[in-house]
């Protein structure tokens, strides 16, 4: 399959790394061709970069930017999503403080992802997946939540590809508790000691 | 210390068995004086069994049950629990649905029984640890969220006495995002082959 990521930064790279030794084709999208290109690079033959300039050919979209940047993307792409499935992976949290989420309240990022571009199949998935864990081997759980049962179970499909284990946790309307745990998974780094390369599991 | 745990069933013993193990006295408290008795027994001779009568004497009191009954137990004994500090375990879970949440919008069940008890110190902890894993050895993450610090520092202390690992994700307005997850955990049993022997971690 081939996947358009949106974005250069660790977490384009890691679920990048993750596509690609899953056997897929990726395609880096960014302002800054040169630095698509260099990721592009990075992961290897079955990756290529371009500039930002459409979501044409790709079947699976993936958002892997900041909050605002995610609803920039979602709004201004917003005819050429319809029927895609966009994989929203942010986290919109106040990173002043750590200590609150800044959507509006009773709604997700992937809520407002959503709206942004109507008819797109707005999947919730790798949030609670730091890039540290994604760029290494080894298993980490994904949450995956969206209303399109058949979207969900697409990326599921990626995510086993690639040595993750998909948990699907049902509609978008979950995508908040995830959002909502992440927040938290972030504010006690520090006291955990997580150091950013801890892992939201559900273990046995 | 001494704690007062009101219930007898399997999140009363998985407690219960933690606390006595890690140095504390405990009181079992249920309308039946029978099983609160029973229960005592089992967990040895630093555990006693009492009616459902008082929470007098103790300054943490958990409330082991679901939801209504704690909410219910909070009204009860309202007066009594003013400056004790009370440990809210539940899940206000759809348990026909599995999908939702039964608690009003934008309130968690530990702001209702906060609201119940006005003036106690009310700690969200033990809703993400499932029975069977207190009852083991072993390390388990125990999230701790409520509005008096110095509270959570003494479930904290509880819990690490205890071999649990606790994580001090701050307010109450926290419990929100803890209930939140623990559906999702509980949601997915199934799919995952969870057989309620899982763990929400972060893990390292």
């Amino acid at each position: 399959m081939e996947v358009l990521i949106v974005g250069t930064g660790d977490m384009a790279r890691g679920i990048g790394l993750r596509l690609v030794r899953g056997g897929h084709r990726v395609r880096i999208a960014a302002r800054e061709p040169d630095q698509a290109a260099d990721l592009a690079e990075d992961l290897g033959a079955n990756a290529v970069g371009e500039p930002l300039d459409s979501a044409a050919g790709a079947e699976v979209i993936v958002l892997a930017l900041p909050y605002e940047g995610s609803k920039e993307i979602a709004r201004l792409w917003a005819d050429q999503l319809v029927g895609k499935i966009v994989i929203d992976i942010c986290n919109p949290v106040d990173y002043d403080t750590f200590d609150r989420l800044v959507t509006p309240p009773g709604k997700s990022a992937a809520d407002e992802i959503a709206e942004a571009a109507p008819g797109a199949k707005v999947v919730k998935a790798f949030n609670t997946t730091f890039a540290s864990r994604l760029a290494k081997t080894g298993q980490l759980d994904v949450f995956i939540a969206g209303d399109e049962a058949e979207a969900r179970k697409l990326v599921a499909g990626l995510c086993t590809d690639a040595e993750l284990r998909p948990i699907d946790v049902g509609d978008r309307k979950h995508a908040a508790a995830l959002e909502a745990i992440q927040l938290l998974h972030m504010k006690v780094q520090g006291e955990i000691q997580g150091n950013w390369s801890t892992a939201l599991t559900f273990a046995a």
